[in-house]
């Protein structure tokens, strides 16, 4: 059984970046009327064009049955909600590894580095609009690993 | 004066493009249960990369006064609302000519084709999240415009 846990930029570095406003703005623009918070992830995009696309998500029961993991061989991936509920992002260091779980605080993004293994968008409750930010191009970029045996993904209060 | 108009892609399309979902998914990911609205945005960020970041907008009041418009001549730049507030898109053909305004319907985002002339960032109402898509790398990626005389831009039932 996997314990999802909150989100944070420190335990989530290895795989990729937490796309959140915290602290204050690294710069003001526009006279000052909007503080920007300043180039938040690690884009890789390859061969490839940097592509915007939307996504509609529709939740998974919990507790989660994770069945799979994929990766983007080509390419840096992004997914921000564009609503304030919580998501579940999973993340591993292999397909043989025991993957790790993280909730976000409703306010977080994501962007998985190039080639990070993770689970597919799973919104909870209700279904989730995102924006994405990932490669668009020529190639295989998708890489999947199917388990012998799920494992059972539990949010604690959720 | 200028009124600002529902902001539909069409009307959008010499300036940018309209980042939203309509229609039916282009097609449907993770074994169905993701629908992808995919590849809505004519991204270009020349020998820069593409950046994301977050951007936390102060209202301004109406009627605008309209003292300024800018352009990007290095990139595209796009603006993702993350809440369900409608915001104020200025475009303009030129620093000479009439700018146009419109208004989102609080799904929208804009995507600005590289050098199009435009309005800073103009949430109403109440300060706004947006994620951030732009051109980051070297080189002066900024052009302003002032107008001698602002324009009075109203937003009808605003």
């Amino acid at each position: 059984m996997i314990i999802a846990m909150p989100l944070s930029a420190e335990t989530f570095a290895p795989y990729g970046d937490v796309i959140a406003a915290v602290k204050d703005p690294d710069f003001y623009i526009n006279a000052g009327k909007c503080g920007r918070f300043h180039d938040l992830a690690n884009t890789d995009f390859g061969t490839g064009k940097a592509g915007i696309s939307l996504a509609h998500g529709t939740p998974y029961a919990l507790p989660l049955s994770l069945t799979m993991i994929e990766r983007h061989p080509l390419g840096s991936q992004m997914f921000m909600p564009l609503n304030d509920a919580p998501f579940l992002v999973v993340v591993s260091d292999g397909p043989e590894a025991t993957p790790r779980a993280f909730i976000t605080d409703g306010t977080q993004g994501v962007n998985y580095h190039k080639g990070t293994w993770h689970g597919v968008l799973t919104p909870l409750n209700a279904p989730q609009p995102f924006l994405i930010v990932d490669r668009i191009g020529e190639g295989n970029n998708l890489e999947e690993h199917f388990f012998k045996t799920p494992f059972q993904v539990n949010i604690p209060n959720a």
